[in-house]
């Protein structure tokens, strides 16, 4: 594989909460997302779930709290646990994700993307 | 868990090639380290290693070429690849790995830390 350059591949689609696949890592998919208004409340049954914000700001709703992330943080959503991505203003993130993992959990909506459909970039 | 900023937590530690768990994700750990100079070569028989550097430069070398990392840029070294990451200057790294991955992988050398000492910050 070649490197991944985060800029570079960030400047390749502007679709919104739509995660594009980068690379493989074990049994993981890295994939970028932008974000901009709100995703749907969700929950992914066995897997836990990576956020990297690399610019913009992102809010990571809890049914209890709200994770509040920068550029440059991190959460990890833990399995089973509700949560529904806030992106404001827009956010560039960083997911990694067990290969089966959609993005909206066990939650099919207008936002879901196919597992077989999501783009490689 | 709480959220996890990057320059925070690179704040507290200074060793050298001595990564530092900060979190779980699924059968991986996420880790912090800090490079100067270089690391043994090595391979991971069954894990792929993703390095993100986030300050600094780090080259990894591989038997057949040299993959040159600036901030923003990622590369998955796959399973069974020889490598030996180089940071001249100095590096600042997240690396995500499966739990049993030894850093210096089926190599022991005097960089080598065992699992059960690699702390958590």
């Amino acid at each position: 594989m070649n490197k991944i350059n985060l800029a570079e591949k960030f400047g390749k689609f502007d679709d919104l909460w739509s995660p594009k696949r980068v690379c493989e890592l074990n049994e993981n998919y890295v994939k970028l997302a932008k974000g901009l208004g709100e995703l749907d409340w969700h929950s992914h049954e066995n897997e836990d779930e990576f956020f990297l914000v690399v610019s913009g700001h992102l809010d990571i709703h809890l049914r209890d709290q709200v994770i509040s992330l920068d550029p440059g943080e991190i959460y990890v959503v833990p399995k089973g646990v509700e949560h529904r991505p806030v992106a404001a203003d827009g956010a560039e993130i960083v997911l990694i994700e067990p290969k089966e993992t959609l993005h909206t959990g066990t939650s099919e909506t207008d936002h879901t993307v196919a597992l077989e459909d999501q783009e490689w970039i």
